[in-house]
């Protein structure tokens, strides 16, 4: 016969902390805490069904097993005997709570009924037994408040207007007594009231759901576990595995456990408690409790609790005595058992407890949640205190809590508080608020006037960088997490919203719209970046200073011992280059030399290169690409200086021309002017470079193909650098990357002219070698398909995946916002490919290419650079295979970091385990794993 | 010791005719012609120099291997025994050409050296031998032109200006002397006149090129050969390489061959002649002679040659006497001779002859080149006269040959009214019609900027054919049928007419004069290549009625019959689909419902569409698509019910919406009125449609998607078309295809739609089933790597390789033009991806596609239908990845149908091989081939 039923208690327990799959988090943790050897924990007995019994009953049109009926009534008589009281029984009766637990937490979106158990027989029973006839009617009223609305209404499927909900209803009566007798709180309201209030409670029940509410005991219990079960399919529980990412067919377990009071008397107490402060990690003892209180009153945050010890005092509470100072024994016991769990479980515990006159239970048990400030801190503190293995510590911090730690925030009272106006994508995390601005000038005039800005576009292009720069933050109304607003914003780390479809954005009137209402600039407006959510008006924020946070740099310094995978970072500026060293770079990855065209003192170099691409013939062109040779010079050399000692990958002029040719007639002018050309003449050779599709248009490599000069002139500028720092005591090793290659014959042909430049310059300077290697990008689909070939002409790789998405996906970047919210909305794709990358699809397409190459060269070095590299799971992916190295925006590189060390910490938890515990193996697989990415 | 001569004649040989890599296509030939014993010609004795030593002398510095002297001497001792004479002798001297051969034919662009071992000393000795003193100086005068041009110049590598050229010198003082003795031909001057001329041409020669003329006979024969090997890599000879798609290492082999003479007096002859009619397939002994006369003044086209035989008589030479009339018994022996090689070689052959003094000689043979019709003609001939089998027969015919039966011809009545301004030799089938041009330069210059010529020469040399190719047709006012024109064009299957003698060109001034009419560069001239005719003007074209021509339906039809993978067409009108069938489709493999609206009638659905796309809600939207329902209907259901009892893959909406929005206020007015907005309002809608990358845009399943009712429509038109038809009697299979598919997700999201409108329409319709499937487009490089879970939601896949190989090559398809020739002139793609599937890059993608679908579903029904089905390689591909189907535009069904034959063909006789000749495996590979893929 299948075991449905899982009983705990009185020392011992079916289960253990195990099995979460089968009991749910919280009944395994309550069988551990009851039956643990070391534990052995003060637990109220009880039994849970599986989550087995979930998935029958979905798979059974709402039914049970056929065993389960009698398994329960055997498990609750096991229940009696441990705790000597009976269900439904007229003398010493059980009360029982009825509980989900789920595999992994759902705090607040499954139902609980509590006192199940009270009826019409066992309150007197009850009343006797405690002589508190006060207690028992407001437990009584309580049931029927919390059943009639969990079991009887929601459990039964009835969606009433929000107000006509039965619970809302029983409130307004309990409200208009309140009224009646004079008072406010329900603790002024007396026995007697609570008793007239149960039996009011039941009439509007019957009449309103056409029911008696049920007196049998065991038709309450299996109403509430009817309850949970439906619960776990209701739309707050759906909504949130959604967004959290649990399966539907998990299920959840119900816990039946005998209900302990905190609120019997001055002798009873509820509270909860944490091993470690969850709010900043202080390793000390943490948690609030109150006297004559049942646990909901804690959460509910009716009556402030008080703190359990001095470690728990904050300036709310600092005056209310503290559980040490109430109750020290009883202190001095949980204290024990919170020291016990922590070690017991190697992780901050959350627990529950309540005291029922004088007696301590503990009624759950789990990891605590934290922030990222305590995430970081507990990681570091546990593993200097041996509690717990480096790589365990890494595992313990989620990308999105170091990400905390890095980024400013809007404080959490002004955001409770605020008006939101629009939602959209998270495109750059962090908080700012601002003025509204609308155009680039806009938000540089405002900057220089030190006036704070959101520049609120339609979408963003390259002409509006400065403005970008300019701006606290950028909100967009079109475009995705990889639109050109939200990659610039990225790379700064620059709070920044796109897509945010609410808007309509009028530029020319500066104004924008949502939802009938007008901004008008200059207002105020705040941004959640990291949640995509838009405030009106000016909110608070909190800064942080993760360059004097030491707890962070332990804890990255941590990761680095762990990480196998590089992290290089993409920086086309001696500052971004400097950024990125402090943030931990290993050296850059990506040096975009098309960067000097953007941003600050681009005009002498943007108007070289508009004549470049503005010449008709070889001369003219080579004429425009000498007065461009300083600049290109000037910008590489600023960043290897900078990056002394570490690699630098410099990649060739990747963008279609055509983007860089000026709109207006003005700047065309100067242009054609200085090429003693007619502006028609300008503007029909103009036309010419316009493309249907630039994305697959004439860039990158193909440019250099079609005018080798180009090449040519990059790669004299890199070398005549890196020979000038040589000769400076500088070390320098530039790595020159072809980008958009899709055949070998191209990488060849742009070798041989690099090469031949190589030489040039050696002779002209007078040195003898440069220590250079030559590569290329891997972003078209065919590249990669060629892999082996294409290593014959390469000595590295760089997975380009924003492009080698685009391709593989048939997805413009710039364009997938028409319809990816509504891909994603419809689940017909889990992930943005573009934030992570499609496993099983660009993925297979970089496996394969990797594993080619790594066939015929096990050493060859293979990188990332696109956005991707930023990005945890993708960096997992990385280090899954086998890849040299990451690289990302200056600002992601500790996530890189971490996630970098998390990949390796779970490959060798996976590798110790398969090796049964022994560590030197695992440390041995580590130690090969790195020799081979050297 | 490496042997690198071959020796041939005197009823013996070291080669054979299989050993063309190794001793060139002409000296295996003459071995094969000497040596084997079903042959055993009358072949003047020689030997051939390998194609190897061609390898090591560009490996070496131009440098022989040490060994080669020596065999070559040997080898020269072995012929004079064989023909009793002896190279240099005074007595007996032996004259030798000195000729290349590569392994594929490269007719005229290497050079020969004729008359080798004419020396002072040795003329005496032959004047004695042959008492006729004016035909060794005329032979003798003959090798200083031709040595000192092609070894002592060319060979040297001295390139001087055109008129400077040894030989033009060399002309201009024979011309000089013509015109001292009042002659104008050749053959007027005395054996005085050209001992004269030969000392003159001696000392010219000593003056221009700085040494003297070699008076050696083996420093004669070792500068032949170092000419032949040098002109392998000639201008000439690398640019009919590039075309050809002859690989540049395979290297010339150089034949040393005792002269015969043809011009020793009225018994001596030599002609060019083919077993079957090289210019229709007529399978009579077909050719042209000259008595008295030499090779070379066949070819050159300076005297008309007279037929052989009546069957080669035409207008211009019936008056000539044939050589069955002049030396019957001779004939006899050639006409024996030919039917022996025919058979033996079992293919048309095409031989060269002399008669020296009444003794036949034959001096080369080879499969004859053929145009396009002859090929088909002999190929159905051949296989009839069970010469050679079906499989053999289809592989006969070239696809570019049997697309010579498909271009259009001259309309009927356009070519009655028309006016003829000249006749000439039909050399080249077809018409063409074109602006006249006079250089190849000029040719090319005009095919580059897209404009059709026809080239007009006096006569065409090897430096001409890059201009011939370019151009549409070629006239020429010389030459035969065997000349130089008339060659090249029967190779390419271009139209062409030569020995127009009524036409006066002079290239200088760029006009061209008949009948006192002169007619300019830029003038229309229209060429019947089938009759030789010369129309003035630009005549109206039409296509061909395959069922009319019963050679090319028999031929089409034994295709049929050996290939395995089935031809589809693509068709988007019931016109397009009926002219499908016609040319043989099986299926319509595309039919395009955004067809019908471009073109005629296209107004309203394109106005109801336009409404659709500015739709902004649900509802707009399907009162749209309710409008525009009927025009669908009754465009699927005219191809429906042209193809009654053949599939039709009905693909779905694809292309970007905003494609479809009119750009002129006035339409764009219309359309804003009739759906009640104002054009402003219009306007901002199409805005929000621009796209920066259509080609990866919002387009194909994405639209269907996220207005899944664009889907519904489809569908339920259709399947209401489809039920109609089946209650008409006909048989429909309608093949549901979505576009764009980039995940199995998006497939099972529109399959659902699908099904739900058909199970409404069987409803509806009051019918049990109509017989569809469903199935996707595999053009997005994820759909293919993702195939295998594609294939769980699919029926059928349809590569559209056009935008599979977009992707993976990133290359847009619009813009593309920018650099695909400079990357096909650089060499780094060899052929245009769009044309023939990359099978290294594309074609992996496609391979690991089928492979994984297959794995699970061997039946799994795979076709492609970019223009790549109409491409023979790519067919050919197609086959090997045991493909379903092609589906190419109609007019290319034919070309499929052979290429898939070829296919086949060649698959059966690789199998056969591997079988030791047995036919039956192969018919049982075939017939399990065909099983696969029904």
């Amino acid at each position: 016969m299948p075991k449905y039923v899982y009983l705990f208690g009185g020392g011992k327990a079916d289960g253990n902390g195990g099995m979460r799959n089968l009991l749910g988090g919280k009944g395994a943790n309550l069988a551990e805490m009851a039956g643990h050897k070391d534990l052995k924990l003060p637990v109220p007995p009880g039994f849970t069904i599986t989550t087995e019994v979930c998935s029958y009953y979905y798979k059974n049109k709402k039914k049970y097993p056929p065993e389960l009926k009698k398994q329960v009534e055997t498990a609750m008589k096991s229940v009696e005997k441990i705790i000597g009281k009976k269900f439904g029984d007229t003398v010493n009766p059980l009360l029982v709570s009825v509980r989900s637990g789920a595999r992994s937490s759902m705090p607040g979106m499954m139902e609980t009924v509590l006192n199940v158990g009270l009826t019409t027989k066992t309150i007197p029973a009850l009343i006797a037994k405690t002589n508190n006839d006060r207690f028992v009617y407001d437990a009584y009223r309580r049931l029927i408040m919390m059943y009639s609305d969990v079991v009887m209404e929601k459990g039964a499927g009835i969606e009433p207007a929000d107000e006509q909900g039965i619970r809302k209803q029983l409130e307004r009566i309990m409200a208009e007594k309140k009224s009646e007798k004079g008072v406010t709180q329900d603790t002024e309201l007396t026995s007697e009231d609570l008793k007239e209030l149960a039996a009011l409670f039941k009439i509007r029940v019957k009449e309103v759901l056409g029911v008696e509410f049920p007196d049998d005991p065991f038709e309450q219990v299996w109403g509430g576990i009817s309850a949970v079960f439906s619960s776990w399919n209701g739309k707050r529980a759906v909504d949130y595995r959604k967004i959290e990412g649990i399966p539907d067919d998990w299920g959840t377990a119900v816990n039946v456990q005998s209900m302990v009071f905190g609120n019997m008397g001055e002798e009873s107490a509820t509270g909860v408690a944490f091993s470690r402060n969850p709010g900043n990690g202080d390793p000390r003892f943490y948690g609030e409790y109150l006297v004559n209180a049942q646990g909901e009153d804690v959460v509910a945050g009716i009556r402030t609790p008080a703190p359990i010890n001095d470690a728990a005092k904050s300036e709310h509470n600092r005056d209310e005595r503290t559980l040490e100072e109430t109750m020290p024994k009883l202190y001095k016991e949980l204290f024990a058992i919170q020291k016990k769990l922590e070690k017991h479980y190697k992780d901050m515990q959350d627990i529950e407890f309540t005291i029922e006159e004088g007696k301590l239970w503990m009624l759950q048990c789990r990891n605590g949640k934290r922030n990222g400030q305590a995430a970081v801190k507990m990681a570091v503190d546990m593993a200097k205190e041996k509690l717990i293995s480096k790589e365990e510590a890494v595992l313990r911090v989620s990308p999105s809590q170091l990400m905390e730690l890095l980024l400013p925030i809007i404080s959490a009272n002004a955001e409770k508080t605020a008006r939101v106006i629009a939602k959209g994508l998270p495109a750059g995390p962090g908080a700012a608020a601002g003025r509204i601005v609308f155009s680039s000038e806009d938000a540089v005039q405002a900057a220089a006037e030190g006036r704070q800005t959101i520049l609120v576009r339609e979408e963003t292009n390259p002409e509006d960088v400065k403005g970008m720069r300019a701006a606290q933050a950028i909100l967009t109304a079109r475009g995705g997490m990889t639109s050109h607003a939200a990659l610039v914003a990225r790379g700064w780390g620059k709070c920044c919203i796109v897509g945010c479809a609410a808007i309509s954005v009028d530029a020319a009137t500066k104004t924008m719209t949502i939802d009938g209402k007008t901004y008008n600039e200059g207002d105020w407006i705040t941004l959640n970046g990291t949640k995509g959510i838009v405030y009106e008006g000016k909110l608070d924020m909190v800064d942080i200073e993760p360059s004097e946070n030491t707890v962070l740099f332990d804890f990255l310094s941590m990761c680095d011992k762990v990480k196998v995978l590089k992290v290089r970072a993409n920086a086309d500026t001696p500052e971004d280059a400097k950024k990125a060293r402090a943030f931990g770079a290993e050296g850059i990855g990506l040096f975009r030399t098309e960067h000097m065209f953007y941003g600050e003192n681009s005009e002498k170099p943007l108007f070289a290169l508009r004549k470049m691409i503005a010449s008709d013939t070889v001369e003219e062109r080579k004429a425009a690409l000498n007065e461009l040779f300083p600049y290109v010079k000037e910008a590489i050399k600023g960043t290897l200086e900078a990056m002394d000692g570490c690699p630098v990958t410099i990649r060739f002029l990747d963008p279609p021309l055509h983007e860089f040719i000026p709109r207006e007639e003005s700047a065309q002018k100067l242009v054609s002017d200085s090429l003693g050309i007619t502006i028609e003449e300008f503007k029909s050779r103009a036309e010419k470079l316009h493309e249907t599709n630039p994305m697959m248009g004439h860039r990158g490599a193909r440019l250099g193909i079609t005018y080798p000069e180009i090449t040519e002139m990059q790669a004299r500028a890199i070398f005549e650098v890196a020979a000038e720092l040589l000769k400076e005591g500088k070390k320098v090793f530039p790595e020159i990357m072809i980008p958009v290659i899709c055949s070998a014959n191209e990488l060849k042909h742009q070798k041989n002219i690099v090469k031949r430049v190589y030489n040039e310059v050696l002779q002209q300077e007078g040195i003898k070698k440069i220590g250079y290697s030559f590569g290329t990008m891997i972003e078209i689909p065919r590249a990669a398909i060629r892999a082996s070939r294409m290593a014959e002409e390469a000595e590295f790789f760089s997975f380009g995946t924003n492009d080698l998405t685009q391709m593989s996906f048939g997805f413009s970047r710039d364009d997938v916002g028409a319809f990816l919210s509504d891909y994603r909305e419809k689940g017909i794709l889990l992930d943005d490919p573009f934030q992570t990358i499609d496993i099983e699809g660009v993925g297979r397409l970089m496996k394969y290419a990797i594993s080619e190459v790594r066939a015929i060269n096990p050493a060859f070095k293979i990188g990332i650079c696109g956005e991707h590299g930023g990005d945890p799971k993708s960096v997992e992916f990385c280090h899954q295979l086998g890849m040299t190295y990451v690289s990302c925006s200056p600002f992601r590189v500790p996530i890189a970091r971490l996630a970098s060390a998390q990949a390796a910490a779970k490959g060798i938890s996976a590798g110790a385990k398969s090796n049964k515990g022994k560590t030197k193996p695992a440390a041995k697989a580590k130690a090969a794993a790195k020799a081979k990415r050297k």
